[in-house]
């Protein structure tokens, strides 16, 4: 970490500052310049906060020079982390794809969608019975019930299943539930992320609208750091001036990501358009750039869905998505 | 709501998309255009989803003319909502200071903070008990012990006073507290606004980083629609791609929420600018526009501060800032 | 379009408005509805604007059902417009690699990496004389003499050649050029546009760092209203709040965009990700996302060069790339 | 500047860029961490490029300690530069308001809007001939004409005017204007830039919708960098999420630009909202935080106006503003 000193810094409180610092027992390099004066703190400074160092009144600026993450981070980590789901393989050069409606209606619905992406291929089946939605008026899922037809829909396909938790105060109901998902705006809820900190699960952790992969990281170390390193990340598109789509699939996550972290990384094409058209392109795309795997709705009506049916495909238009996604994925398995 | 069809759509699906709005007892008024037909839905559509709509094969888009929110609604409900806390009523014209540390550290801290702001003139006290840190290595606030703190504080000035929740299973915690804060990371936390749509408290909502205006009335929607009516707006910043402060304030949304909602708004400077310099002219701008209030970070030695130093003022700043603040508050009272 | 008129507008001043439509050649459509009525206005309303709309005192709001471009909409053109520079073609299938140094330094460098990357496969020699920086004491480009030294190097390879131009004052400098781009920064620099309307050469226009994508094609429907329907879109990266990457690629631009126009769509990973290690992967994702080029910086000297380095490929590893490039737009022809 | 070597990076690559360095006449300070070793450059570093470090294989990141402006940086010329406009002061205390039309129309309607806001105290007039517009089917201005109409309403009023130059080539024409304007679009037309640089007038630079300030300082800085220190900077919105407004207005753009730069900042409230009620609660805010002046759209007849008709004000509507204007500019002169 290196903190950079204002002009005409007061002499006897820079002093108090070195020797607040070497009592924390860090190492400190000074260098004096013509328009700043430096200290160079060397040391594990991912305890060290800056905002305690920017109320300083000798402190012009703060920055760091390695990520606060440590659990996270591939330099501590090297290998990718490899996240097994009940014999599934997410992570290391395994692909995944994860498929289900955006929420669980009814017993026949969920089941019939798992089956049939089953056959498709599905490795995972997705299927919500916690739904955040903007309007308090909207759908808000069948919830205990949702997860009970979730299970049973598990029971006749043995799909493992992913469902999205909302508050802390759900976790007992999630003891069947293969993968936890937090969604975009929990991303932050960090009373949350301590919970889920103490359970033996995967972890699917989606990024927030307008976070950046440092602060997304950081909450994969709060899962981490309470005990459970069973974290995939997931993109699903960020909040930009872009009209046109219903967010930015960030791409570039996924490279950058996979640089800084040794966890898994996949991407979700459908909540990042949210239109139908877009998911194949936008999967294709993730696959080429190096996911882990995908998360994609599907629902054998869309029409009729009660939430997200405009990004919804059929379960035709996955089945043919499947055999270019399994191409894809073969393809770049070979490329690189 | 206005239903824009797709061209060349299929008749028999439209006449099947009408039978159905029909149903749910809506007016219809339909126009034929060279380029594209509409389907104008008249009545009570705010239990309509554009969603469902959005995903039929005939429907190429769904524009609303009316917002989703009904409670929040200033069309449905003219006049200024005025909030009474402890007989310190905020909005309708009426202005109000809180202030305090951003997190509680001491008895003597929170003590000291309390009695210094008050001779200053802020008539709430703030301190943060549960914080949320980016950070899981960062200090976490005291919890239990914080409130029990922030009560005596309250105890020995008679301030009453506003603390952060972070999670639904807290609220018993609350019940002492005069206003329940949600913050920005939780302003979509929809789990925990229900629970406090069944609480008899003000509520200061503050806006997410990357939230609408419009997503910031469907939470205070959400609160409201479960009873409890006293929610009190916060501006606080939001995020952009400027990097030279914390968060861009957006006081354009003071004049923009007033006309749109009837509820009190306030900002918060302090977190909006994150430096100190920045806390006068942002709250004076934020009364010029018309804000019923301000909430502001004082702390007795922002150089030891747990966090959020580099914004916090010192009581004497803040005596200093609160006499600007009166007479900038007397004089557009008068201006306007 | 639809006028929302607003509630209890004057009579008398919608009744003027309604008459003033008519006058201009436009059948009406009018609908009232329980909290707002309507007038849709039919007929080509791209001379209509929305600001003198709005500016009426009984208009509450306007929204437009079709595109305000034209000649760029692929409504009017649903064929892929494919451009032929010097026998290679762009779009419609056709997909080309764009290759160069950032800027043109000397005539051996441009020379040398104009060999380098047509022995890789690269389609066109990219190279900048006149170039955009932040900072006015930066390399500025080596201007008129530049564009020869571009010109000996299209002489010695047979390479066609694509450089920036940044003012109209410049086109007759141009002439030999095969394709002039228009850079980020000069998206909206409408003067420069309505010039190279009157060009008949192909315009590479690259999208603004903060623009829609609708903004982008209205760009493109200045040069080709005054005549010049030559235009290549260039999607090189968005800027939003992350700050890991230099910008954020917006990989759905690619199928919106199709869906939209008719005009072919590249992509500037070098540009969109500013870091050497991502070029591979997003050139690869956009192949995916059904891109028809890529625009990628090549230097024979990285840490020499004289603008972005950190983002160029050294010759070697240009080549490396080609060779997944061209297995890639192979694999994705066969598969769609 | 702080030059953060990768971990493992090649010593003798390392010493090559230190000797670089020392040749170029800088003094080096070394710092050697447990996780990362430093070079700190010493000496005036607006000349050194970060992209030529960044591109080297040692380097992993470059952090400037001070800002590569330097005519424009407040550091080096402590005292607020006042500029002067045909009597008129604008800077270090002395506040001006601009009025007038968006685009100038006719002679009757560019004279009366002058008279009208002369009478209401506006002490400069604004208009324009050359309009950026988003379509090439909109009202691109009455160019020459316009200034003439311009310089007619000057000849009636004695009000020195200030207009929008949208090419370098047009400069010849604005010889009688006495402020040139350089619109949001042009913020990074560095030609044009670069030819205001060697005018002998005050150039108005307004920010551009997605630049940083520290970008709009370095555009500042090619005019000054040219010979023309008399730059006035102009923040009016940005672009973000939000949509209820035109754009989001960056107050803390006015106390953040104060402290880095000595140049006059003044806030155009008419183009950051976008609509006609918000220009006065902006307006006041900016007084409030700081702003040297304002620059209003006033039309006479605003329902018939060719350009942001909704964002006008009436000539009533202004007089009655400019009352608030000024009895505001009085009361926090006297509060400062």
């Amino acid at each position: 970490m290196i903190i950079i000193l204002k002009q005409n810094a007061n002499p006897a409180k820079v002093e108090e500052l070195k020797q607040n610092l070497i009592e924390q027992g860090f190492n400190l390099h000074l260098s004096e310049g013509t328009v700043a004066s430096l200290i160079g703190v060397i040391g594990d400074t991912s305890h060290l906060h800056e905002d305690w160092l920017r109320a300083l009144d000798v402190v012009d600026s703060v920055r760091r020079i390695r990520e606060p993450y440590k659990k996270a981070n591939r330099s501590m980590h090297p290998n990718d982390t490899i996240i097994d789901v009940c014999g599934r393989k997410i992570g290391g050069g395994n692909f995944q794809v994860i498929a289900g409606p955006c929420s669980i209606e009814t017993k026949d619905q969920i089941i019939e969608v798992a089956e049939d992406v089953k056959k498709s291929g599905a490795h995972l089946l997705r299927g919500g019975a916690f739904k955040p939605r903007t309007s308090p008026y909207a759908f808000q899922g069948l919830h205990e019930q949702g997860l009970d037809l979730l299970l049973e829909a598990k029971k006749a396909t043995g799909l493992p299943v992913v469902t999205e938790i909302m508050s802390a105060e759900h976790i007992h109901l999630f003891e069947d539930v293969d993968v936890i998902q937090v969604g975009a705006r929990n991303m932050q809820n960090f009373e949350l992320l301590k919970e889920l900190g103490k359970v033996d699960k995967p972890i699917l952790l989606k990024r927030g609208l307008a976070n950046t992969l440092d602060e997304l990281l950081m909450s994969a170390e709060y899962i981490m750091a309470g005990g459970n390193e069973k974290v995939i990340l997931c993109e699903r598109g960020i909040r930009t001036f872009e009209t046109s789509t219903r967010n930015t699939l960030d791409i570039s996550a996924i490279p950058m990501l996979k640089q800084r972290t040794h966890l898994p990384v996949i991407v979700d094409p459908s909540h990042a358009a949210g239109i139908r058209f877009m998911v194949e392109p936008l999967s294709l795309a993730a696959i080429a750039a190096g996911a882990d795997g995908l998360m994609i709705e599907v629902h054998n009506n869309p029409e009729k869905a009660l939430c997200d049916g405009a990004q919804s495909l059929t379960p035709q238009m996955f089945d043919d998505l499947m055999k270019k996604i399994n191409q894809t994925a073969a393809f770049f398995q070979i490329l690189n």
